[in-house]
Order: structure tokens, then C-alpha cells, then sequence
């Protein structure tokens, strides 16, 4: 079973594709679908929808992680515009008929770490480990990326797409 | 001249379309597009993203007017659900070619109303005279929808596609 995990950001979108086999956990891909800051704001979010769709079509994964909301943020308007690129992420899932499954941040680092206010470090470190990687996934959307993508396979046994919210 | 005035939300987005005219503005075509609150949110910005495009596709506007971004919001989870439709309308509108302009809540009470801090009582009581309505516009997304195609005519002179934020 393949999973795509997606950490949405207008400027800068992680995606890591992790797949569940026999033997345990594989990395597949990771990498970033960027946008440029000058573009106004449709265009940006017509590149990442397209980038995205591109990820979704060549991986072809079973589920997309998507990190969920929090209940409180700290800076309104980073969050603001962090969910516009998720309403085109949650967009380009629904054209593509991929369900979407949603893991709060704390449920991710616990998944992961095993601690659920693990710092980005440890959860860069843990995946780092986990995919005997050379160095720590960077930037760290793409370590919060396949850190969605493992919590989604981990979840695999139990009812793995929920209702995205 | 025609413009699209939109208010979106990710339960009840209002549009309106009003025409610029040698004798005045006219009112062409008003009303919401809803989501069941019970679908997955993929799904819900899916019916919203193929609502709205049929709107641009059968008014074919030459601009769409959308409500500008707060520096602040009172309740930090609506505004974020808010803008992930914002960002599915943007899609619809960056898929189908037509420009955005984005007008914040200010400008647009100051442009119909006179006063910046209006009341949502006061644009719709000022729309349903601009237009000899029988009746107030309803929902509020209506008249704060159909409010923001009369700015973005008023704006005609001006530069009127700024890139939206």
C-alpha cells in the first residue's frame, strides 16, 4: 500500500510517498512543489494543484496523509494562506478520486516519535533513521511530509480514511 | 463590462454578477453555492469548485471580485475553513482564465456603502435600493457578494486586476 503524505504551504509543499510491503516501510519519493511569491495568488495555487496532481498521478497512492488543522495558530494569516494550498492539495485528491485522510500534528509525532510535541529535529531525525537516509530530509516540509506519509501507513489496520477536515 | 462579485465560504459562498452599462449598473444574476456539511472537504471544495465554474462559465465575467484577506479574524477555524474555499474559487477562476481582484471588506463597505465600518444590515439595505430589489438580498453572502461586483465596477477605471492576496 502506497501513501502520499502532503504538508501544505502556499510557498512551499512537501510530499513524500511511502509505501507499507512485507518487509516494512519504503521511501518511494520525496521532494517539494514550490510556488513563486510574485505570482498572484490563483496562479500560485494553480501551479501546486498542477504539481501535485502530477505526484498523485505518477505515484498512483492508495490514500493521501494530510496534516490536519490545529485548534490554535500562532501566526493567522501564515495559517491563512497554509490553507489555501490545502483546499487546492484537497482539490487535486477529489479530481483525481483519491481519498484524503487527516492527522493532527500532535498524532503524526507521536506516530513517528513517539511523543506528540516532538520538535521538527527529532521528527527529521526519525525519519532520517527509519529510511537509512544520508542526510535529514530537507527542507523539513519534506520530513513533516514523510512523517504523514508513515502515520498513514501505520494506520493502515485501522479505518485509514476518515473524514478530512 | 461584467463582474463577478464572490463571498466565499465553505458552507454558503454568494456570488453576483453585475453589469457595467452606459446607463448604470445592472444586476444580472445573484445566488449561493452550499456544500453538505456532512461530505469530506475534498468533496465539499469539489462541489463548490465545480459551482463556481459554471457561474464564470455561463456569466463569462471579465474580472472576478473576491474578498479581500483580514490582518485579522475573531474566529481563527472559520477563517481557515474560509480560505480553504477562497482557494478553491481562485482554482476555478485561474483554470478558467479569468482574472482576480481582491477588495478588502473596508474598501468594499466604503465603496457601496460610504463608510467603512458599515453594517451587514447597511450593504444589504443600500444593494436592495441600488437595485430596487423588493426584498434585502439574502443570505448576507448574496448582498456582501453582489457588494463586492459593484466595487470591482466602480474599479473599472482604475487598475482594476490587482494581484490578489
Amino acid at each position: 500500500m502506497r501513501v502520499l503524505g502532503i504538508d501544505p504551504g502556499l510557498g512551499t509543499t512537501g510530499y513524500g510517498v511511502v509505501e507499507l510491503t512485507e518487509s516494512g516501510l519504503r521511501l518511494c519519493e520525496a521532494g517539494t512543489v514550490r510556488t513563486r511569491p510574485r505570482d498572484p495568488l490563483p496562479e500560485r495555487l494553480r501551479a501546486l494543484y498542477e504539481g501535485i496532481s502530477e505526484v498523485i498521478r505518477e505515484c498512483r497512492p492508495a490514500v493521501i496523509a494530510l496534516e490536519g488543522l490545529y485548534s490554535e495558530y500562532r501566526f493567522p494569516r501564515t495559517a491563512i494562506l497554509m490553507a489555501h494550498a490545502r483546499g487546492a492539495v484537497c482539490l487535486a485528491a477529489a479530481h483525481l478520486d483519491v481519498p484524503v485522510a487527516s492527522y493532527p500534528p500532535a498524532q503524526v509525532k507521536n506516530a513517528v516519535v513517539g511523543v506528540g510535541n516532538a520538535s521538527k529535529a527529532q521528527v527529521q531525525g526519525t525519519v532520517q533513521r527509519m529510511f537509512a537516509l544520508a542526510d535529514p530530509p530537507s527542507p523539513n516540509d519534506v520530513a513533516d511530509a514523510l512523517a504523514l506519509a508513515v502515520t498513514g501507513c501505520y494506520r493502515q489496520g485501522n479505518p485509514l480514511v476518515v473524514n478530512a477536515r
